[in-house]
C-alpha cells in the first residue's frame, strides 16, 4: 500500500477534530490519516512538510458569482479562470456558483452555457445553483426535475430584483417541488416594494450617490422578507437557506426559526462582519465599490452576525463573490457619477474570505478551529450534497486540502489578489493566517505563491440531495396540530 | 337648570370608573352626573329607574358591513334600517361601516351613495371609513385629503382578495398619505397568495367544502401578513390598526411590536372568542354559515384571544357584521353545494357582539367592567376620532346610554334577533346579561323590547382626528438609529 | 340641592375621560359633574375658577417613607406633617406610606405606633402598607389576618437587605398567606447574594465611594430577582406588584409575564426616568445624594422606563421618597466621606413626582392626559382597594382634587420645596405644568402658594379588598396544565 | 509500520464525518484511518469485521454516580464494577462520575477514597467531576486549585438538597474560582426552597406517596433556579454547564441565554424524552422507581427536550445514572410504603442511554448519526478537558471504540443489563441499534456479548482545562456596557 502524497506533521483539523498527523492521499483521494504514513509514499511521490501548520479541508464557497451576465446586463469581471485561480489562493478549492435563469430562458440551455464557461478555464471543481427567475410549468414541472437528478440540487430566487424575483405564489410552487425531490432552496430574502418605494422616493428628492443605496436597502426590507420566506417555508415543511444575512432583524428571525425547530439554515458573508453603510459614502463615486445587496449595515448588525456564527443562526459563510470594476465596465457603467439604482450590485471577497474569518474569528477566540471548518466548508457541503466528496478530511474524500500557516500576516491589497478586479474593499485591512499550499483532488494547485495547475483542470460536481435530518418531522406537526395546513395538502417526500 | 331625562341610581360606568349616581341629559347630551339629580327634570322630562342595573356607554361598533356591495357582487342581507335596529338592541349605539370603493370608482361618489343609503334609514349614529381599493394618484392626492377633512379620517386596506387588495407598494404609498394627513389606516392582513396557492390545491383536488375554507386561510397567512404590515408601518414610522385578528401568531407579532412601542392597534371579535374551524365541517352547506375570514380558529386561539383582551393586545372589539343569508341570496349564490370560494364570506353578529363579551368577559371575571367599556366602546371613540361625542359617559357627550340588566339570561335565537338575517351562528347559546334601556342623543331608541324611534333618525358623524399619544416617536427613533429610514424621507406629520 | 363648592370650567380629565365642566362638592365628595353648576352653590359656599386650567384627581403617592426609622437606624428627614405639606403641594393628596416591622416586632404594635405618628399631624389622607420583615407564623397567621379585616390590606416584602430580607420559603409563605386573604403583596425584588458579593469584593478593594453603591446594585441582581419572584406568585396563582424597577431586564420580565397573562404588576419612579449611575459619581460625598436603591441606571433604562410606561409594564409611578439630609441625621452619619454601604440609602421626591413626569411624559408627547392620571392616581386606588373614594374624579369619591395650570414653568430648587429636605436630586431642571389649587374631602389645602389647612387634618384610609380581573384564573391553569403545581395545594381564594 | 488491531470496512461517524475505511490501531491509540489497512496488521495483531456495521467513538457518560455515598446515607448499588461493566455493555467507554464532598470533608481526601474505590474496580477509563457541598474559603482556596492542576476540573453544585446546596454567595465564590481557574462548573438548578414548601405542604396534608415527588419538584423550581444560575455566571462572565435539564422552561432559558451569546451548556438524559410523571403514579411503592430529580416530567417537556436536541440548547444527553434498588438498600430503606421526602433519589441507565438515544433519535431522524455521536461523546470530551484522548476517531486517540450494529432489535429488561439493579424504569422497551464489540484503549472489552477484560484494567483520567471559544468575551461585554459589573472586578482569567 502505497500513497502518492503525504502531508506531514500537520495538525489536521476537521469539524469535529482536531489531530496531529499526516494526511495520505492516493488517486486524488486521502487514503489515510495516520501516523508516520511518510514512508509510504510511492517512488515519485512527495512528503509535504507541514509541521508548525494547520491542515484543513479546502474551503467551499457556495455563494459566488462567476461570469455570470446579471439581469440588468453587467458580466462579472472575473470568469472562471481568474474566479477559480483567485478562490485556490484564499484557500478554497471548491466554488458553487450560479447558473442564472434570465427570464424566458429555459434552465437546460442555462446550465449547458455555463458549463461551456467554466469547462475549459476553471482550476479547481465547481458545482452549480440553479438561479429560477422564471417559475413557469415547464420550468417547474419538465426541467427542475430532471436537472435535480443530474447533479443541480439546489436553487435560489430572489424575492427582489424586478427581473428576478417571484412573487409569494411563485415562491410556494417552487418550494412545493422543492420538497417533493428533496431539493435545497436558497433565498435572496428582501422586500422588494419597500426597496423600490424608497428607491423611487429618494430619486425624486435628488438622492442618487451611493449612500442611498444602504438606505434604500432598509434593515426592515431584510428582516420582514426573511420572515416571510420562513412563513412560506414553514407552510411547505421544506427546509430552505436565506442567504447572505446582513442585518440583525433577518437573523433574529432564523433563530428563531431554528429555536422552534424548524429547518431554516442561514448564511452570511465577510462583507457583514467587517464593512459599514459608512463605507458608502466617500466622495465622488468611489463608495459605488462598496454597493451590494444586501449592503454592508452597522457596528450592532457586525455583532449581530458575530453572535449568529457562534450561536449557529449561520451555519455557512460565502463571499457572495460579484466582482465588478470601478470602471465603465461595471460600476461606472452608466458613467462617471451614477445614481445607485443603475450601479452594478455586488463586491468581491473570493479570495479573502477564509483569511477574513479565520483572522477574525479564530485568531480572536470568537469561534475555534473546528467551528472555523465548519462554517467555511464542511456545512457547505452537507447542505448542497457534496460531503461524499469535499467539505472534510476523510478517508474517501477528495484530497482537497489547504496547508496553512496560521502566523502568517498579510496585509491586504489588490496588488496581492489574483482576481481579476480593480479594487478590493478590504485594501490595507491586515490579517493574521494564510493557506501556504492548496491542493485539489490531490493535485497541488498552490504553493510557494505559483498557480500550479492548468486551465480547465477542475472538475464538475454533480450534487447528491442534502441528508438532513428532521427535526421538524414530527415535532413540529404534533406541537402545532391543524395548523400547517400546507404541508398536509402535499404528497409527502418521497425518499431519493 | 333642569334636565330632560335623568337615570336614576345605576351603576354608572366608563373606562376608568365605577360609581353609583344618576345621569342627567339636555338637549341630547350628557348635562350632569351627580347624586340627586332626579329632582331637577323638566316638567315633561323623564326619570328612568336603572337602580340595580348597570349604565354603559352605549356600544361603538367599529367593524361592520352595512348595505355593502361586495367586490365579488353580494349584497349584504342588512340595509340600515334592520343593521342599526339591530345593533341598538344589542346596546350598541353608533356604527362606524364601510364606504367601499370597488375600483376605477372615485371615493368621494362612493361616500355620497353610502349617505344616501344610510341617511333614510339608520336609527342610531353612524359614521364611515372609507375602503381603499385603488389606491391611484388621483385617490391619494386629490380625494383623500379632502375626504379627511370632511371627518372620514380612517380607512381599511386588504392584504388580501383579488379585488380589493393592495400590494405592499400601494400599502406604503396609503401609510405615507396616513402619516401626513393623521389619518388612521385599518389593515385586513392575510396573505394573499398564500391563501391563493390552497385554494387552487384543495379545489384541484375537489376539496371544495366549506371546512376547506378555514384550511386555505391558514393561521400561517394572517401570522405573516400581519408581521409584514407591521413592518410596513415601522418603516413609515404611522400607527396601524390590524382588524379582525383570529389567531395567536397574529396576536403575539402585534403584542410585540406594542411592547417595543410601536403604535399598532388590534381588533378581534365574538367569532374569534366562540367558534372553531370545526363549525365549519358541517353536513350539506350548514359549513358555509360559519365561512368568515379569516376564518374561525381553534380552542388554543380562542385562549389567546383572551390573554390578547388581557395583555392590551387588542383594543377593540368589534363584530366584523357581515350578513349573508343562508339562500340564493347569499351563502348559495351560486347553488346548494357552493365550493368555499365562491360563499359570501361573513357571518351576522352586530346585536350579540356585546352581550357574548360581557357575558364570557365580565361573567367570568376575566375582565372588568371598566375593561368591557373600555372595548365594547371607549377605545373605539379614541382610535377612531369620536372621542369628544361618543364612547363614555362624560358631561359634554352625547347621551348614548344603554341601561344593562347584568343578571338577564337569554339564549340567543335568530327568533329574537332583530337583523335580516336567517341564522345566527350563535343559536342556542346562552348569555348573562343584555341591555334592556337605549338611548341614542338621549332619544329612547329601545325600551321594553320595543323599538322608539323613526328610520333615519340617526345622525352621520364627521370623524375627527385620532389624538394619539406618540410614544413611538422619540423613543423608537432613538432606539434604533439609522435604521428607520422610511419616516426620515418623509415631512413630519403636520399638526392637524 | 346646593353645594359646598363649585369648580368651574375646568378640563375634568379623569383614566378615561377629558371632559369641559364644572365639579361640584359637597360635604367633602364629589357631588356632581356638570354643566353650569355655579348656580348651585350654597351660601357660604364657594365658586373656584379652573378656567384653561386641568382638573385632576389628586395623586396617590403608594410608596413612600415617612416618620419611618430604616432597619439601619435612620429616621427619615421627613414627619407626617413635612412629608404630606410637600405631597400636597406637588398635588399628591393621598399617600400610603408604610408601617415598617422590624424584626420581633408585632404587626398591630407597629401599626399603632404609625397611627400615632401621622394623626397629629398629616394633612392629607393616608392609608399604610404593612412592611414584614419577620414573617413567623404568628405574625402571618394571627395578626395578619386581623389587619387586613381592619384595612391594612397590602404589605410590602424585601428580597434584599440584611435586617428586612424574606428568604423564598417566607416569600411563599407570605404569598399563599396574600392568596388566602386576598391581599397584595409588593415586592422589593433585587437579587441579595449578587449585591452582597459585589459589596464585599468592591470594599476589599477599597472601593467604598458612592459610584461603587451603583456597581454593587447590579442590573442583573434586579433582573434576577424579579424573575424569581415573578415564578414564585407564578406557583402561587397570586398577583404581586414589582415595586421601584429601575432597569430594562426586570421590565421585561414583568412584561413577558403579563403577555402570557399572569398578574404581576409593575411600579416605577421618577428617579429611573431622569438620574443616572453617572449622578453618583461626584466629588467628595455628594454622590450620596443619589443613593438609593435599586440605584439609578443608564439612558438606555430610561428608555427602557419610558416603553414600560407606554406599553403597560407599569401601572403606578410613585415616589419611592425616602428623605435623609445631606447631613450627619442621614447621607454623612457615618461621617464626611462614609463608604457607600453605611449610607442612609434614599432619595427624596414627593412634591416633584408629579410634575416631573407631567413634564416630561404629558409634554412631550408620550402619554396623553388620561394615562398620566392613570399612573399618578387612578390605578393606586384600585389596585390598593381605595377605589370607592380615591383615585378619580367620580360621583361619590372623596372631592381631593388638584388644579393644575398645565402651562406653568418652574425651574425645580430645593428652596421651593415643602419637605424637610437640604437637597433635591432635581435642582436646576425645568419642567412646565405644575398643580396650583388642591383639595381634599373639599378642604383647601394649598392654594396661592399657601397651605390652608391645620395639622392632623388628614384622616386614616382603611383599605378594602383589591378587586382585580382574574385573567390568570382559568386562562393560564388552562394553558399550562399540570404544572402550576403550587396553586393546587392551596384551597381556593375565598370570597372578601 | 503495523498495527495491533484492525477494524475493517466499517462505516466510521465522528461528529462532522461519515466515512467507509478501517480504523488501526497500535498501543492503544488510534494510529490510522484508511483504506485497507488491514494487510498491515501485526502478527498476533486482530483484524475484526464491521461490514455493514457502525464504528462509533466510545460514548462519555459525564454524569453518572458510582460507588457514590449520597449526602442522606444511600450507596449506590453499583460499585466502579458493575457500573463500567454495565457501561460498556451499553457502548459507553469513559465514565466521569463524581467524587462528592460531604460537609466537612477535605476535597482531597474524598478524592483519594474515590480512587480507592474505582482504581481496583473500574474496567473502563474515568475520571472525576468533584461535587462541591462545603465552599470554605480553604476548600476554595487551598484545595482546588490543586486538584484543578491534578486533573478535576470541573465540579457540581447543587441548588437543592438540604447537605448539598450552596446559597447564591457561595455560588459566586465557586463562580469566581472556576473564572480564575478555567475550571467547568456543573449546575443541579432546582429552587430549593420552593420544592421544600411544596413538600411541606404535601406531606402536611398526607400526600406522601411517589406521584407527589414530581409535584414537589415543580417545572416552575427548575426554570427559575436555571434562569438564576444564568444570571450569576453572566454576573461573573464564565461558562456553565446546566446538568440534567427535564422541562421547556429551563431549556428555554439556556437557549436564550445562548441566543444572546452567553457560554452556557446544557446536558438532559433518557428519562426526560422516555419517562413521564404519570410512571410515579403506580399502585404500592412501585412508583418509587421513578423517583429521581428533576422528575420525569410529561410529553409536552419530552418534546421540549428533541428541540432543544436539535436546535443545541443540549450539548450532551448523559445517563445521570443513580442506581438504588427497589428492596431496603435502596428505594425502601424506610419500609414499604415510604414518604416521597425519604425515597433514594435516582433512576438507572447507565447501559441503555445510548441504545434509547440512538433508536428514538437516529432512528426517527431526528438527529443524524454525527449529532448522535457529538451528544453521547464529543462534546463531554470537549467540555471536560478529555478531548485529546476521548470522545471521536482520530489518529492519536484512545482506541476507545464501539461498533454498532444498527438493525439489532433489542428489548430492553432488567435480566440483560449488567448493572447491580433489580429494576429498569425502561423494561420492555423495544429499541433498534445496539453496540456488539467495545474497545477500551485498544482492548477488547465486550465481544460476543461477554466482558474480555479483567476487574481493574480501567484508567484515571486526568483532565486539562476545557479549551472554549470565548463568544461571550468581547460580544456580550460590548452589547451591554456598564451592565456587567461582576466581570470587572474579577482578574482576568489567566491563560492556563
Amino acid at each position: 500500500m502505497t500513497y502518492d502524497m503525504v502531508i506531514r506533521g500537520g495538525t489536521v483539523v476537521t469539524a469535529a477534530d482536531v489531530a496531529r498527523c499526516d494526511v495520505a492521499v492516493r488517486d486524488g483521494r486521502i487514503a489515510a490519516l495516520g501516523e508516520d504514513l511518510a514512508g509510504a509514499v510511492a517512488d515519485g511521490g512527495r512528503v509535504v512538510d507541514a509541521a508548525g501548520k494547520l491542515v484543513l479541508p479546502g474551503g467551499i464557497d457556495s455563494h459566488c458569482h462567476i461570469e455570470q451576465l446579471s439581469a440588468s446586463g453587467f458580466m462579472t469581471a472575473d470568469d472562471f479562470w481568474s474566479a477559480t485561480v483567485s478562490a485556490a489562493f484564499g484557500g478554497t478549492t471548491t466554488v458553487i456558483p450560479f447558473a442564472a435563469q434570465h427570464r424566458g430562458q429555459s434552465l437546460r440551455t442555462v446550465v449547458e452555457e455555463y458549463h461551456d464557461r467554466a469547462g475549459p478555464k476553471a482550476v479547481i471543481d465547481y458545482a452549480f445553483h440553479l438561479i429560477i427567475s422564471d417559475a413557469t410549468p415547464q420550468v417547474l414541472g419538465q426541467e427542475l426535475p430532471g436537472l435535480i437528478r443530474d447533479g443541480y440540487t439546489s436553487f435560489k430566487v430572489y424575492m427582489t430584483y424586478e427581473l428576478l424575483r417571484l412573487d409569494d405564489y411563485s415562491l410556494l410552487n417552487v418550494l412545493a417541488l422543492a420538497r417533493r425531490e428533496g431539493a435545497m432552496v436558497m433565498v435572496h430574502a428582501e422586500n422588494h416594494e419597500m426597496i423600490q418605494w424608497l428607491t423611487d422616493r429618494l430619486l425624486e428628492a435628488g438622492n442618487y450617490q451611493a449612500k442611498f443605496h444602504a438606505i434604500s436597502h432598509a434593515a426592515l426590507a431584510e428582516g420582514e422578507a426573511t420572515g416571510r420566506v420562513i412563513s412560506l417555508s414553514e407552510l411547505m415543511d421544506v427546509p430552505i437557506l436565506v442567504v447572505h444575512v446582513s442585518t440583525e432583524r433577518a437573523a433574529v428571525a432564523i433563530r428563531e426559526a431554528r429555536d422552534r425547530g424548524l429547518r431554516v439554515y442561514g448564511e452570511t458573508c465577510p462583507q457583514y462582519f467587517f464593512l459599514t453603510a459608512e463605507d458608502l459614502d466617500l466622495h465622488g463615486a468611489e463608495g459605488t465599490k462598496f454597493c451590494c445587496s444586501p449592503p454592508p449595515r452597522d457596528e450592532a448588525d457586525h455583532e449581530a452576525m458575530w453572535r449568529g456564527v457562534v450561536n449557529d443562526t449561520f451555519q455557512v459563510v460565502s463571499s457572495d463573490h460579484a466582482p465588478y470594476r470601478f470602471d465603465s465596465s461595471g460600476k461606472l457603467a452608466h458613467g462617471p457619477d451614477p445614481d445607485f439604482k443603475h450601479v452594478a450590485n455586488g463586491i468581491p471577497g473570493i479570495e479573502v474570505r477564509l483569511p477574513l474569518l479565520f483572522s477574525e474569528g479564530v485568531g480572536t477566540g470568537r469561534i475555534d478551529l473546528q467551528r472555523f471548518v465548519e462554517l467555511s466548508s464542511t456545512n457547505a457541503a452537507r447542505l448542497y450534497g457534496l460531503e461524499d466528496r469535499k467539505g472534510s478530511i476523510k478517508v474517501g474524500a477528495d484530497a482537497d486540502l489547504a496547508i496553512w500557516d496560521p502566523d502568517l500576516e498579510v496585509t491586504i491589497s489588490i496588488d496581492m489578489l489574483h482576481d481579476n478586479m480593480d479594487y478590493t474593499p478590504y485594501e490595507g485591512r491586515r490579517v493574521k493566517g494564510w493557506p501556504v499550499f492548496v491542493t485539489s483532488r490531490g493535485r497541488v494547485v498552490v504553493e510557494d505563491g505559483e498557480l500550479k495547475v492548468e486551465r480547465g483542470s477542475g472538475e464538475f460536481l454533480p450534487c447528491e440531495l442534502p441528508r438532513l435530518a428532521e427535526p421538524l418531522g414530527q415535532s413540529v406537526r404534533e406541537m402545532d396540530p391543524g395548523r400547517n395546513f400546507g404541508a398536509r395538502l402535499m404528497p409527502d417526500r418521497e425518499a431519493s
